[in-house]
């Protein structure tokens, strides 16, 4: 199979660093072929902007995803942007790393995703209509592929937990696992999460990398979180919101889990 | 009073430039002194990387927070963070300002708040003990300050409902407003929410920057978003979860909320 590892920390002497090098070989040991886009080491622009198009609309104020649109349709995008994208379609597997800064990703990968997620490729999919809105939330262009966080963080386990003071760490990531992998269409598995970083000595680090390689293994084989998806009827189109009849007592991010 | 609009749009001629323009307009009529850190504008660096600092510790790899102590306990940041520091010291309150990307802010934006919000500044504030967890969520340098987000997006206002697909938006912006704003400090407002942005005539644009200019008139008297202080004893320390008699049938971003 195919594995991106999409990989955002500037130190490559970092725990996520060493744990990126672990992931590559330990993927690489069981068959796997491995793409990293290690984006520090590769200066990726983080900035959505009008260079992203080789060549502009002319004579229109800059409009982000309509010029996305015009360039990714007519093969007017930036090459750095053209080559994740490929590498994107050649992944079986996308694994996005980081540390949680500020309870999100980094800013070199948030710009990752609002640079390579093109309209046409990752939203403006399909049609809209009574019954349909687009092709997206469980449909799309990455259908059948699946993703997963390895996300480092300072705090404590119990800070994230379901009372704990910086949220739930599902609660968290929702943004980023149904908002960007699942809307596109990944099957998204639960993330790995490393908690305290500051205190992993050496014993710690076996632990942690034991405990990431078996998710490694598994994870072809590992039951994704079931989000709904929006076109199967769960959903009352065009306001996209839960029926009446379907998980009645929920509201919120947790209504959106099966 | 000092406002600080932090902006973050590439097109001076959009919905969210015209708004920004109104924005400054609107609280100098009332007497208000404004600041704009346009983001796109001044060529924000959004990368936090080992060139923040004027003169690296030596021999060390680079650890993003420890060399963020060492700059800013010393003297030795970059002139652009300092400046930004200055801005947020000088500001009575602070207004947020972005189009909401992938349930985010733009990665410029994002970098600003990772290079700006320096430790020993924004975080790693006050003294760990069984009684207080730092300066945080409700105390640090920015209390006595008010935040408020300006947040555009495509989406319809029911999918962003309480059962709306994306998530509530309120806690799609928890986040943001919990774990960037109330962390250090801030007595957060809520967020002011433009819809539909493609919509957005001239009549509806009428509507928006009214309801925006009233939200702006009432920036001082507006209740704040009432989120629960760290160290006043709901929560436990040092696992910091809500005691068990406090909303013992809540959990999730809700819990946090009085």
């Amino acid at each position: 199979m195919n594995v991106l590892i999409v990989y955002a920390h500037p130190e490559p002497k970092s725990l996520n660093g060493s744990l990126k090098d672990f992931s590559v070989k330990r993927l690489e040991e069981a068959g796997h072929t491995v793409q990293v886009s290690d984006l520090y080491a590769m200066n990726w622009k983080a900035l959505l902007d009008a260079h992203d198009s080789v060549e502009r609309q002319a004579g229109e104020r800059f409009d982000p995803s309509r010029e996305s649109k015009h360039a990714y349709a007519n093969g007017l995008q930036s090459k750095d942007i053209e080559r994740e994208q490929e590498k994107l379609k050649w992944a079986d597997a996308v694994i996005l790393q980081f540390p949680l800064w500020w309870f999100s990703m980094p800013a070199i990968l948030k710009g990752w995703v609002e640079r390579v997620y093109a309209y046409g490729f990752a939203y403006g999919v399909g049609e809209h209509s009574d019954a349909r809105w687009g092709e997206r939330y469980g449909e799309g262009m990455f259908a059948g592929k699946r993703a997963m966080l390895v996300v480092s963080t300072g705090g404590w386990e119990s800070h994230y937990s379901s009372r704990g003071i910086n949220g739930p760490m599902n609660d968290v990531l929702f943004p980023i696992q149904h908002g960007i992998l699942y809307y596109p269409g990944f099957d998204v598995l639960p993330p790995f999460v490393i908690h305290r970083t500051s205190r992993v000595d050496a014993a710690k680090y076996a632990e942690v990398s034991d405990a990431l390689g078996q998710r490694l293994d598994a994870l072809w084989t590992t039951t994704p979180i079931p989000f709904r998806p929006q076109n199967d009827g769960a959903y009352t189109i065009p306001d996209l919101t839960l029926r009446a009849d379907i998980a009645p007592d929920r509201v919120g991010f947790a209504a959106h889990v099966e």
